[in-house]
This record gives C-alpha cells, sequence and structure tokens, in this order.
C-alpha cells in the first residue's frame, strides 16, 4: 500500500511495530519479544503462525524479520512515508515531537543518563529502521514532552536548586502521548476545543500515572524524574517515604537492592505476593485471598487521593477519564476509586459503569455527578502515526 | 505550687521544659541548647538572664539546671504530680499515652529502630526527670499514637508485605499530639463535638504535615515511616521520586549523602539558597530574590495539592485548619494556598485572612466559601500535660 505509516516503540528487550494507512486506520501490529536473551520471538497478527526469527535476534534482526512478514502480506510493497518512534526521555529540549536528524540524535543520547534503560534501545530502533529505510523520515514522539508544560511550582522537588541546574532534577512526567489523546478524545465526546478542555486523565495500565490537563495542557502529573513516582502500579512503588533507603539500609539492603525491589517487586505484586494483573487480583480477592483485596484497596485508594491532588491545578473540571488495561476493563477498580470522591461531587453510574462501551458513549458518572467521568481507550500508537505524518509533511512540522 | 505538671521535650541537643498549675494554665518555660556540643546554655522565660550550666552539660545537668531555676522561682517547691514526656516514635504500639513503667521504657527502646535520631535521647529525658522525682509518675506521649487509627489503605506502602510483617515499614504518621489538638479546638470553636468533627489540619512550621481527621480520628496523613515524608518543610524536601536516589548515585552521591541533603538541606532552604525561615523568605521575596519566591510558590502548591489528597479520606468536611508557626503567621501563604483550591469551593476573606486574631474569632473563610478555614495556634505541651495528668492519676489512665 502506498502512503503507510509505521510506528516504532522498542522496549530493552522488545519491539513493537503497527502499520498505518494515510487516513491513520490501523492495518496491522507486531511484536518480537526476548530480543538478545536467547529464545526471541516474532508474530504479526493475522498470520497464521509466528514469523521465522533466528533464537539470538537483536533489534534490528526483528525489525528486519517484521518488515519482511509485513511485505509477504502485501501491506508495505514500498517504503512507508514516515516512520513515528517512541522516545521515553526528551528532557526539556522537546516540547513536541522531532524530525530526526543528527542533532535531534545527539540530543536524545544527551538525554540518556535521565533514562539510562530506556532512551538507548530507542536508539537501537531508530538505527535499525534507519538501516531498512533510509530515505523515509523519521520523527522522534517523546513520552516526556506533553508535560514540558507543567509550571515551575509543579515540576521542582524541594531540593538544593542546583540539582535542577546541574543535573535536571525536576519532575518531567511520561504517558504524555496517552494523556494528549485522552484531552483530544474527551474534548470530542464533550464537543468542544481541547484548548478549552479542562480534564484529569488517568492511564492506568502496568505502569500508572495520573495528569491534571488545563485547557489542553499538561499542568500537573504524577510520573517524575522518573515513572517510578506517582500511583501504585503493577510492580511498581510508586510513593514511598524518601527516608525508606536509608531505613532499609539499617536491614542491610543496599540503595541497588531497594531500586530494584521499587521497580520490579512491589505496587500490587508486592502487596499481593501473587500477581500484577488487575484481573487475576480480582479473581483472588472474590475467592478471599485477602493480600490481593489489599493490593486492590491501596491501588484505588491512592488514586483516589492522586485525583484530589491533581484537582488542585484546575479551575474548572470537565471530566475524570479512564483509560489503559485497567481504567478500561476494571469496572470494579473505577467505582471503588469514585467511591473516595463524594466530597468532591463525583458520583458513577453502577449500570454504566459495567456497560460503558455501549450505551453510555463512554460516560459513567452519576446522574447527580458534579462531574463527568469517561472510559476512554487509549491509543498511543495512533498518536504516533499522527505526530509522525505531521512532522514528516515539510512545512507542517512543529 | 502544689500539684503542677511537668512536661518533658528532649531533641539530640536540645531540652525544652514547660510547667503548668493543676488548671493546666502554663505558669513557665525553660530551654537548653547545645547540650553535649560545648557551648551549653539555658534560660527560663521570666529570668532576668541565662541559668548557670557548664559548658559541657548534657541532658540530666539541664534538667537539673532548669529544675533548680523553677525552685528559685518559686514554682516548684514540691515534685510535680505528673511529667509528661514526649516521645517521637510508638511504633503500633501505643495507640495513646502511656504510664512509664519498665514494660513502656522497653517498648520505648524496641521502637528505637524506627526513629533512630530520636526515642534514644527521649529515653534520656525520661530517665533525667527519674532521677531528680523518682516518685513522680512518668507519662510517654506519643507523637504517632494519634495516627494509629488510620486505615490499611492509608498506612501501607505498596512494598512487598514482608516489609511491614518482618520491619514494620509503613506509614505511622507524626505531629499527633498537635492535629489532635486541632481536632479539639475545632469542634469547640464550631460547637461541636470532636466525635462527629472532620477537618484537614495543616500544621506548618519547621516540620509541616496535613492530616484528614474523620469525626475526630486521623484517617490519612502525610508524614509516613519518617517525618521526612509529605509537604515542603523548612529544610527537608517532603515528597521526592523514589528513583532519585540511584539517579543521584549516577553523579556520584552515596545513600547517606542523598539522606543528609534530603533532610538538612532541602525544604524552603535548598529551594531558596538562604534560609528556612518563612518571614525571611517573603521579606526575599518582596525585594525581589526570584529563589525565594519560588521556594514559597512550590511550598503553597505543595501543600495544596495534599489538602485535595485528604479531602479523599473525608465524607464531609467541617474546616480547614492552619497551625503552626507558618501556618499562624503567614497570611501569604494561607491566602496562596487557598487561591489553589477554588475548585473544591474553598475562598478566603482577605480581611479575616490578614487579621484573624481579633475579629474573626479564628475564622478567615470568605462568605461564599464552601468549606470553613479556620487558623488555630497549636499548643502540643498543653495536650502533653493533658495527657500527662489524665495517665497518672489512678483510675482514669487510658
Amino acid at each position: 500500500m502506498e502512503g503507510t505509516i509505521l510506528v516504532v516503540n522498542c522496549g530493552s528487550s522488545s519491539l513493537k511495530v503497527a502499520l498505518f494507512d494515510p487516513q491513520l486506520k490501523k492495518l496491522t501490529s507486531g511484536l518480537a519479544e526476548r530480543l538478545g536473551k536467547g529464545d526471541a520471538f516474532a508474530s504479526l497478527k493475522g498470520s497464521s503462525g509466528p514469523i521465522e526469527l533466528a533464537s539470538k535476534a537483536n533489534h534490528e534482526d526483528a525489525f528486519r524479520a517484521l518488515v519482511s512478514a509485513l511485505q509477504d502480506q502485501g501491506l508495505l510493497d514500498e517504503a512507508p512515508v514516515a516512520i513515528g518512534h517512541r522516545v521515553v526521555h526528551g528532557g526539556e529540549t522537546f516540547r513536541e515531537a522531532a524530525l530526526i536528524n543528527n542533532d535531534v540524535l545527539s540530543a536524545i543520547r544527551d538525554c540518556a543518563g535521565l533514562a539510562p534503560l530506556h532512551n538507548p534501545v530507542n536508539l537501537l530502533g531508530i538505527n535499525a529502521t534507519k538501516a531498512l529505510f533510509p530515505d523515509t523520515p523519521q520523527v522522534a514522539v517523546f513520552d516526556t514532552a506533553f508535560h514540558q508544560t507543567l509550571p515551575e511550582a509543579a515540576y521542582l522537588y524541594a531540593l538544593p536548586l542546583e540539582f535542577y541546574w546541574d543535573w535536571g532534577v525536576r519532575r518531567y512526567g511520561f504517558h504524555g502521548t496517552s494523556h494528549q489523546f485522552m484531552a483530544h478524545e474527551a474534548a470530542r465526546l464533550l464537543e468542544k476545543t481541547p484548548a478549552t478542555t479542562s480534564i484529569i486523565s488517568a492511564h492506568l495500565g502496568n505502569g500508572c500515572s495520573i495528569t491534571a490537563i488545563r485547557d489542553g495542557r499538561s499542568v500537573d502529573t504524577s510520573m517524575g524524574l522518573t515513572p517510578l513516582e506517582g500511583l501504585v502500579m503493577g510492580t511498581r512503588s510508586g510513593d514511598v517515604d524518601p527516608g525508606l533507603v536509608d531505613f532499609l539500609a539499617t536491614k542491610g539492603m543496599s540503595a541497588e537492592e531497594v531500586n530494584r525491589v521499587l521497580n520490579n517487586e512491589s505496587g500490587l505484586l508486592g502487596l499481593s505476593g501473587q500477581t500484577n494483573d488487575m484481573r487475576s487480583l480480582t479473581e483472588l480477592a472474590d475467592h478471599g485471598h485477602e493480600p490481593s483485596q489489599t493490593a486492590i484497596d491501596v491501588f484505588c485508594f491512592r488514586l483516589a487521593r492522586y485525583i484530589g491532588a491533581m484537582m488542585a491545578s484546575l479551575k474548572h473540571l470537565d471530566a475524570l477519564v479512564f483509560t489503559g488495561g485497567i481504567g478500561e476493563n476494571s469496572s470494579r477498580v473505577r467505582k471503588k476509586v469514585v467511591k473516595h470522591l463524594g466530597l468532591f461531587g463525583f458520583s458513577i453510574d453502577n449500570e454504566l459503569n459495567n456497560h460503558h462501551g455501549g450505551i453510555s458513549k463512554a460516560h459513567i458518572e452519576g446522574a447527580d455527578s458534579r462531574f463527568r467521568i469517561l472510559v476512554i481507550p487509549t491509543n498511543e500508537e495512533l498518536v504516533i502515526a499522527r505526530e509522525a505524518l505531521a512532522a514528516a509533511r515539510p512545512g507542517t512540522a512543529g
């Protein structure tokens, strides 16, 4: 097909691609996992079986294999018109998507100190696609860019100012493409313009973050210098007492060990001792497994606490929006969270909450709710494709 | 005088005493500083000059000197009927004040792992007073006790549950005596009973914390495992990204160094680079010193964020209460904080805010405010004296 847009999202050992037609309709998507670890495998949606891949395949091998599978399906008989890359950290350099050139590449490299696990693999992805499509415009779309509008009082930690000036220690925020998409979708559903729409966007996936969006701009968010701060997540702790590291040192734990536990063994998994998956937790809780119920309770309470916190950045509120795997699928979480929000004037309609897809057109608030409550499926790939297309077209690039 | 109550508050190098008459009217107070550091000095309110004290005096020396000065003034011609000690950490053992015996002493020692800088000096104070008044009932009043009513969802961090079971890692909360006093005072001012009064209490001194009090009981609070979590404070950072320690390690800072900076060189002092004193910051800001203005802005924004967060734990709200040095004296901070709270329905009356002492009888809310706003001077010594008296009287001890 002519005029396609390819979206690439590289993780440390994974690679996801999605292909869009010129009208931004998704054609298909593919996935490779366990790259560089042995046992690598790849698959394309709609294919009968897995894609042939050497077990030691790296990111570039996987990209070649996925592209060749796309070509076999007749979806990519010519080079795409734009390739959009998810890049995790754009520091203070990138306030929007950027057409990749040498300066942009070196700026992404400069931000790697802020996201040592992410930016280097994002660069791997960019190199892999450049090798195969040297003439296609490549666009970097940053997780942090949407939050560059945070006011100073929201992005500064109460640390010695030199930490910010010398090392860039500040709140950056992440999940920017998802929150930005929520702002646009909510405006559309409410028949308003994004520039006059204010929402609180709760992105609840395996990573979770919440953002206050005032007249279309991010003004506060829960993730910070890193994606570890804020809400309780699948395996991440979110907020803890900053004195925790020092306390755990008295128990013989090193700072590195603590960091590993906070990132990989905490959150829903840590509290339940069982799983980071909300659906499984719900089932476990229904069967009387108390730690699973506790994990859900803490998750919902902390989210409610943050919804209140975000309201301090808004003058009016058009809607509270739930998205992400948990936000879209767990009616129980939504109900439990809104139950904490009575003093703010939120109420939920149980019927709409249980069947929000069809009858409600996304709305799940109760008739007496002071604010609207929406459930909107996120689509970060679409945002990246859209931004890539815009930035790749000369004259419209940001 | 007969029937006096003595209140003792030991810091690592300081000792404060306050003497109350049987009707809980404060007679006088005294202070010793730089104990064990050389240059120790002590003074008593109403005395013409400093109290004689060896420069290498320790806590017991200072206590003896202060008691002898009280005797010289004719205020302590017989032993007090009760001595109340501020003890920082009561862990999960103490839900209220405790008459000190060997079991209590050993339980306070057991909690020292949770407050290694505080509980050992509190024990020093208890020993010093026992040496001088062996027959007077001594009562421990804990900073943490009032918060033992927090629900599980509010006190658990999203960490592996073993951290809580094995090591007691959880939110404890501090400033309990002050928050408890606010709950009582607010109820009195509002002509309600504490058991039906719900407030948000913002204690803003050199340490700062905020508590949601529902029907007289603490249900959420900003300080956590240690007094470092939560609001921006004089020299403490309050909340930071839990990934900060790991990030600063890449800059060559050890976890210990980070902990020292977070406790002693952050907060208002860190942001302004000048001072941890709100009055001085206000003056500096008025003279165009931008970092001082920034420090005030971050302080107020973060407080507003927490007021929103606390509302998630309440079904109704009788009043937002400001107390502590900053809370009682800075009309500018109060005004700036409430300005962030418009969406919640708070408004402030500028005239009342500027002159809350006389005309307003503590109220500073605007006529159209959805919630009341009060300024109430805190009096932790009075609470300790009251609790000491109650616990020391046989038959009324808790």
